[in-house]
Order: C-alpha cells, then structure tokens, then sequence
C-alpha cells in the first residue's frame, strides 16, 4: 500500500462543507459568515503524548479531543481538521483502529477531516484544527480581572493518576506507581474536549484556557495573560483521588491535581456575580466543574497561590508539565 | 529553558494581521475579503525529508517554503503559518540558527506565525500554513482537458542529483554517488516556492500541482484528477544535468528528473492558444520553465507517458517517491 493508497483508503471522505476538501494542493475552507477561524495546531508523539500500549482507536479519538480542546478554551465551534501522520510501518489493522477512533470523535461533532499526509518515522500525531468564532465572542486568556471567580469543568488528577499508574515504579515520584480505576484509565486515554461548554460561556466566562498541561501551569498562563493574580483553594478542585489523599501517596495526588496534564477541561473565571449562570452552565452540560478559587490584583507581578483550608498559601514544589523540563 | 520560554524567546512575535496572533489557546484569523483560507499542512522528518547534517538555518528556510509551494500549486497568497515543532533537545544556537531560517523565509512572503508548539521527541517540524485565494480562481489538479499544454516552471533533477550525492554509496540507485555542485546543493536545500507564479496563474493554468514528489507522481495526479492522460517529451524537461546524462549516470539522471521530489516547481497546464501568455508570465519571473508535454484524452484510464525524441512511450521503470514504498 502507497502512501496515496493508505490516505484513499483510510482518512478520505468528501467535504460537503469545504470549498474543497481531500486530494488537492490544499484545502479551501472559510469560516461561516459574521466568524473568524480559531485555529490550532498540536502534535502528539509517542511516549511523550501517549504509551506505546494505547488502543490504536484510543489513539485516533484522543488526538482528535487534545486538539478540539484548544477550539473549546477559545468558545469556538469545530469545523474542519487535518491530519499530518508519521508512521514507523503500514499495520493496516492499527490503521484501521485508529482511523476509526479519529473518525468517531471528528463525526462526533462534526468535523471535516479536509487535508494532510503521511509519511514514514517515529510514530507521530500532527492535527490542525479550525473552528467557527464570532471576533469578539471568542474567550481569550487575558480578560481576567480582580474579584472574578475561578472555575475548573471538570474533575482534575484522574488523568495523571492513571498514567502514573501505567509507567515503571522508576518513573514516578516517590517511586512507587499507584493503583488507577478503569474510569480514571478511561480519562487519561479519552479526554473529552469541553465543546459545547467552551461555546457556551461565550459572554460569560472572562477568560478560559484548556489545562493541557497542569492546573498550576495554566492559572499561571491566565494570571500572565491578564496580569492579575490568582489564589486556588486546594480542598475546593474537584477530584476523585480525593480518597486517596494519604501517605504514601499523598504528594502523588497532589502532583496530580495540580501539576500533571491531560486533564483536558476548561480553566475559566467568570465574575462573581456570575455564580449562578456559571453553576447552571455546568449542569446544563452534565458536568462535574466547581469554583476553584478567585482573582486579585497582582502586587509586584502575577503570581498563583495554592491556600490550604485555613487559608494559609501552601509551598508547592511542583510545576506544570513542560516538555522540556 | 522551558517549553514556553522556548516559544517566547525564538518563535514569538506580535501580529498585526489576525484578529489573535501567538499566545492563546489559538489564533485567530480570516480570510482577505472576498477570499477563502487554502490551507495546508506537512511534516519534515530527519532523515526522511531532510538529512541530520543539514545547517538549521536552511532548514527553518526548507520548511517554510515546502509548505508555501502548496499554496503556490493552489495560487493562494500566503499569509498565516503555525508551527509545531519537536526537538530531541534544547540546543540554543541550533533553534537560534533554525528560527533565523524560518523568519527570514516567512517574512520574504509577509506571513505571520500566529501559533504552534514545542515538545521533545525525534527532530520534526510540522508547519500549517493558510493563504488567501477567491474560491473561483484557486488553481485545482482537475481542470486539465485534451488539448492543454503540460508545463514546469523551471529545471528539474538537480534536488535528487544532489540528494544522491550526499548519500552513501549504498544508497543510491546504480550504487555509485553522483558528484554535484554547490548549486545543486542549494537548489535541494533551500527549494523556493513559485508562490508569486502560482497567483499570476489563476485565469491561466488549467490545473496545477507542486512539484513535491516527483515528475512523474505528480502528472498522474493530475492527469487522474482531471480524467486526461498526459504525454511528456523526455528531451523537452529543463534540467542542468543534462551534461551528466551519460554513462554510468543515465539511468540516475534520468530518475532525478523524472522521479526525485524536492523539486518544488509547479507542473501546470494551460490552453494550447495561451503558450505566448505562459512563457511570458514565466520570463517576467525570472523562471527557466518550459512546456514539457501535451494533455490528450484517456483511453480506459488515465495515463502518463514519456516520450522520446521520436514520439516513442519509452519504458519508464521507477515511479515517483512514496514515503512507504
């Protein structure tokens, strides 16, 4: 099977919505009419972005999700996608999984797969994606501002709980890997991109991004982009490794909750007296968020604290996850 | 260095045209009015698109331009690119040298770097570039009818030559290297995309590709595209290694130029009344095309042909370049 063959076979449908879709130089796309493009690009490499071991239709489905999750921090609504595969060999049963789980999750909600290639290497995930956004509607980083609320969508740990408990003891701090549940396994290896949500708080949510990264990280990205500072209550994050908050694995989950990635909700702050529109969003799209701190002023630069249940600032060793750290 | 200083420091600057450049969860951007986004998408990897010995600055230079020829085949102006980049490792002088390339190439064309990432795995750069084209003049691979003239808009072989020549011995058809010079080197090496000729295009060609692949390759794309066959003239190709078409390199000559990609010229076809129009808008950029053969209708199925200097099909062995074959 040619390269050709394989993109024929396996990741080529017609457009009904492009200008032009597959199989020329480029795509032609435009955004709908009174929209402007949201557009992202990620990467996802193996052993990097994901083990070696994942369900190849896993696969498919969680670079789909990792990259809607960017159009869902801006309240864009998907529309079109490429793909950029690198390929160590044609396994065409892997391929078939995994152009399977790409398409379930782009059909999901709507997306046309309108370009890309592949080519042989380390295998390697490259989607760019492009959603629809009114200008001025689209949620940005940086509207921030003092006495506005801090939210999360989503329960936060499970993802970096799950991973830690599939590597090598060798490779997890503290040296011991924990025991994860299947569904936490489940949000580690399908995110579920905040979609709908991330549209809806269009006019509402101040500012927004996805935690990709790491909730402390990603705070830090708001509190810079909106140059205010931010004070997250630890017993406030939603977590279902709240059980297992005891030694020995106590720092563990913490790291979790604040410091590993793929989490894959929304971080957002709203005003506060958005509360209740913010309460009833959430629940309206099924999900689990909570209000997880608030906004200040920044002092001599923006700063992110962790308060303990007294209120203390706690000291927090970690970081979020960088890949080059 | 983190991730995000990384971007900050070397990959960042303000943009003026989209509504959101760098530093959100994405960009925003749209079309010129009256246009729609061509949009593309490719992956370079060492050793496969690129050899590791490659300076980084023409390499920042190659990537660029390998995704501008795409919009150049659909004569689309470019205007926005977003990178993701993977590094084995934080070599400042290395990414200082490679973003050199990169900016340098992207500002000879005004397109802005409004997004991307960083991550850490074998060295990769994925670039998404998006340009602008009304949707009725984009210059499609199908619109080629018996009659059309098939043109290239300048020399072909001289990338492949050169590739050969910095190879082993061991790999190169034939078992022996070429010798090249140091402009072939530099054609392989830092390929310009004909984004100029391709806009001056629209209303003329008939259908259009780049010249990524190779000759051949790429006149069955349009010629399966199009529903056409294709009939080229082995002695009207332009190629500076004519001179070396001699034993013992004829058989390899005759693969670079009909075979190797790299070339990044646009292979075009136009109405055989519009020749003096094509060779003019050639020479007003200052290229060295030539019309190299003739469009003519498909018997059972859509054929390329290469003739030689008596109109024989000569028995072409090789086929252009697959990523898996």
């Amino acid at each position: 099977m040619t390269e050709f063959e394989l993109i024929a076979r396996f990741f080529t449908r017609p457009s009904t919505r492009a200008a032009l879709g597959n199989g020329d130089d480029c795509a032609l796309v435009a955004p709908s009419p009174g929209n402007v493009f949201a557009v992202t690009t990620d990467t996802l490499i193996e052993g990097r972005h994901f083990l070696p071991t994942i369900d190849p239709a896993r696969l498919g489905r969680r670079a789909v999700h990792v990259n809607l999750s960017d159009l869902a921090a801006m309240g864009a609504a998907p529309r079109f996608a490429l793909l950029s595969l690198t390929l160590p060999e044609i396994n065409e049963p892997w391929i078939a999984a995994f152009a399977q789980g790409l398409w379930s999750a782009l059909d999901a909600f709507d997306v046309e797969l309108v370009g890309g290639n592949t080519t042989r290497g380390p295998l390697a995930i490259a989607i760019t994606a492009l959603g629809d956004v009114p200008p001025g509607a689209a949620l940005r980083r940086s509207g921030a501002t003092a006495g506005d609320e801090l939210w999360v969508s989503g329960p936060l740990g499970d993802a970096g709980w799950a991973l830690y408990s599939l590597l090598p003891d060798a490779a997890v701090p503290g040296g011991r890997r924990p025991v994860a549940t299947q569904a936490q396994i489940d949000r580690y290896e399908c995110p579920t991109a905040r979609v709908a949500l991330g549209q809806a708080l269009r006019g509402l949510a101040s500012s927004c991004i996805d935690i990709s990264d790491g909730l402390l990280s990603e705070a830090r990205h708001l509190a810079t982009a909106s140059g205010v500072s931010i004070d997250i209550e630890m017993a406030a994050i939603p977590t279902s490794i709240a059980d297992c908050n005891r030694q020995p694995d106590a720092a563990l989950a913490q790291q979790c909750v604040l410091a590993t990635g793929d989490a894959y909700e929304l971080l957002f702050t709203a005003p506060a007296w958005r509360r209740e529109d913010v309460t009833h969003c959430l629940v309206a799209h099924g999900l689990q968020g909570a209000c997880i701190g608030r906004v200040v002023a920044a002092d001599a630069r923006p700063t992110v604290r962790v308060l303990d249940a007294k209120s203390q600032a706690m000291s927090i060793a970690i970081n979020g996850w960088d890949h080059f750290a």
